[in-house]
C-alpha cells in the first residue's frame, strides 16, 4: 500500500509516492507558479501527481489516498483553504477538485502541522507521544502533537506557535500584531534587524559578504558572519535565539510536552541558535515543563511535511477501519 | 448515584457530596490546617468526608468514588502529591491514603483542570467541547480542556498558563522566572504593583480606604477605588487587563479554544476588568484564533472545583464502562 504526499509551499511544490513504512519511492519537486493562480497551480500538482505514479508504475489500487500539506488557514473536513496570503487563495476546494481528478480520499493539514507530524512519526519525535514542532522558514510554522496525534483546535487554528507573543512592545509581525516569536526568529525577523542595525551604522563583516547589496542579506549570511567572529552577527543570532527561548518556554508551561523539535531553513545555524534557545529556557526553566524539556534539531529537513501527509492518510485509513 | 468531591486549597478546604447531575447536596468546609503539616489535613479532609456522609444519609453503595482536586505538580496516575507549596507537602501519597480509608475509588487532579473540567460541565463552557479557564486568586491557575476532556500533558504539568510569559523583562515571578502572567494579574501581583506605586509617591484614595495601611491592599480594594474614579486603581486595573490580554492571545494563538473563561477572586472586579483584557485582545486579535474568541467570566464560583472533581469521577466510571 502507498500514499501520494503532497507539499504545496510558496516556494516549491512537491509531490512523492511514500509506501507504508514512509519510505519515498518517487519524489518530484518544481517552483510553485504562485503568480499563475490557483487553477496553474492546481494544474501542476495534478501533472506532478500523474509524473510520479506513471514513474513508480505502482497499481492505482494500491494507492490509499493523497495527503496534502498547505499553508493555512484551511478546514480540514471540508478541505477548502479558506484564506492563504503565502498563495493569494481564497476559498479554494482543493480536496474536492484533487478527489475527482483522481477518484481516491484526498486529505488536507495546515503544513507546520503535517511537518510535526512527520517528525513525530520519523524523524526526531519516533516514540514521543507529546511533542511540539516549530519550523523557522519565511515565517514560523508550529504543529503540536498530544497522545500521537494532531491538536487541531475548534476550528483548525491551533498550533500558531509563531504567534506567541515575546515582546509586548515589540517589533510588527507581518500578522499585524506586535512582538510575535515570528517578527523576530523567522528568516525576514533575522534578516529586518540586521539591516536595521547595519544602516545604524554598526561595522559587520557581513556587509562585505553581500558586496553592500543589503537586500542579499538572509539568515545563512548572518550564521556565516557569526562563525567568523563578527560581532553583529553574533548578537543578532543570540537575541534570536533569547526570543526563540521565551517563546518556547510559554509554549512548554501550556502544554507540557516532551520535546520541542526545531526545524526549517533558520534551523540550520545549527548548534550555535540551538544553545543560545538553550540557555535562555535554563535561564527561565523553574517549573517543571521547562526543566525536562528537550530541544532538538529536526531530522527530516525538507522531507518532514511529505512524510507527515503520508502518515495522515495512514491515520485516516486506520481510523475508518477501528470504526468499522 | 454520587460522589465524594474535595477541593483542598491552601486556604480552605471544602467537601460536598455531589449527585449524578451535579447538584450539591452537602458541603462542608473548614479553614486548612496548612501549619499543622499533611497529617493534620488529611485527617481534617476525613473527618469532612465521614461528616458529608453522615448528613446526607446516603448508602455508601451509592458512592462512585471520592474526586480530589489540589495544588501540583502532582501524578494523576499515583494520586502523590509531588511538591507543593502552597500545603508545603513533598511526595505524599493523597489517593493511597484516602482509599485506604474509604475502601473506594479515588482520583486526583490539579485544581486549575478541575475548576476548568467544572466549568465546562455545569458552568460558563457548557457545550463547549475547547474551553481554556483561568482561575485569578493567589496565583493563576489554568485548565485546558480539548475535546471535552483535560489537557495533562507528558507528566500532569500542562495548563501552567499563569506562567505564560508577558513582559520579558519584567517583575520576578513566585516561580522564579520573570515576566510572568501571574506576577502582574495575580491578587499579589495586582497589590504589589498598587503598594510600589504609592511608595513612589502617587496620590491615590486607595492609601485612605486602608487608613495607611498598605499591607491591607487588596485587588477588591483597589477595584473600589476604581470605581469612585481613582486615576492609580484604574491605571492599576488597566495594567493589569493589558497583561491578561497579552497572555491569552499567546494561549489561544497555540490552542484555538472556542472560549476563555476567567474566574477566581480576581475576577470579581468583573466587566471593568474584562472590558480591559478585552481591549487588548481586540488590538492583536489579527489571526482567526483570537478574532472570534469569547471571553466570559466564570459562573460556579468557589463550587467549580467541586463540581470539576465530581465530573471526574464520572468520566472515571464512564470511561471503565466503556473498556469493558
Amino acid at each position: 500500500m502507498y500514499v501520494i504526499a503532497v507539499d504545496l509551499g510558496g516556494t516549491n511544490l512537491r509531490v512523492a509516492l511514500v509506501d507504508k513504512s514512509g519510505k519515498i519511492i518517487e519524489k518530484r519537486d518544481t517552483p510553485t507558479r504562485v503568480v499563475g493562480g490557483e487553477k496553474i497551480v492546481i494544474q501542476q500538482m495534478i501533472d506532478l501527481i500523474r509524473d510520479v505514479l506513471k514513474k513508480s508504475q505502482v497499481d492505482v489500487q494500491q494507492i490509499m489516498g493523497i495527503g496534502i500539506g498547505c499553508p493555512g488557514p484551511l478546514d480540514t473536513k471540508t478541505g477548502v483553504i479558506i484564506d492563504t496570503p503565502n498563495l493569494g487563495w481564497r476559498n479554494v476546494a482543493l480536496k474536492e477538485t484533487i478527489e475527482q481528478e483522481f477518484q481516491m480520499s484526498v486529505c488536507v493539514d495546515n503544513d507546520g502541522n503535517l511537518a510535526a507530524l512527520g517528525e513525530s512519526w520519523l524523524g526526531a519525535g519516533r516514540g514521543v507521544e507529546h511533542l511540539v514542532c516549530l519550523t523557522l522558514g519565511t515565517g514560523i510554522g508550529g504543529g503540536i502533537i498530544i497522545n500521537g496525534e494532531i491538536l487541531h483546535g475548534a476550528r483548525d487554528a491551533a498550533g500558531e506557535l509563531g504567534h506567541i507573543i515575546v515582546e509586548p512592545n515589540g517589533l510588527r509581525c507581518g500578522c499585524g500584531n506586535y512582538g510575535c516569536m515570528e517578527a523576530y526568529a523567522s528568516g525576514p525577523g533575522i534578516t529586518k534587524r540586521t539591516i536595521f542595525s547595519i544602516k545604524e551604522g554598526i561595522t559587520t563583516v557581513i556587509t562585505e559578504l553581500v558586496q553592500n547589496q543589503l537586500e542579499k542579506i538572509t539568515p545563512l549570511v548572518v550564521y556565516q558572519a557569526a562563525i567568523k567572529g563578527d560581532e553583529l552577527a553574533n548578537y543578532i543570532l543570540s537575541e534570536t535565539g533569547r526570543y526563540l527561548g521565551i517563546g518556547i518556554v510559554s509554549i512548554v508551561n501550556v502544554l507540557d510536552p516532551q520535546l520541542v523539535i526545531i526545524g526549517g531553513r533558520v534551523a540550520q545555524m545549527g548548534e550555535l541558535l540551538l544553545n543560545h534557545i538553550k540557555d535562555e529556557i535554563t535561564k527561565r526553566a523553574f517549573l517543571e515543563p521547562c526543566r525536562r524539556i528537550a530541544i532538538v534539531p529536526a531530522e527530516l529537513g525538507d522531507d518532514a511535511g511529505i512524510i507527515g501527509a503520508a502518515k495522515m492518510i495512514q491515520n485516516l485509513i486506520y481510523h475508518r477501519g477501528t470504526e468499522k
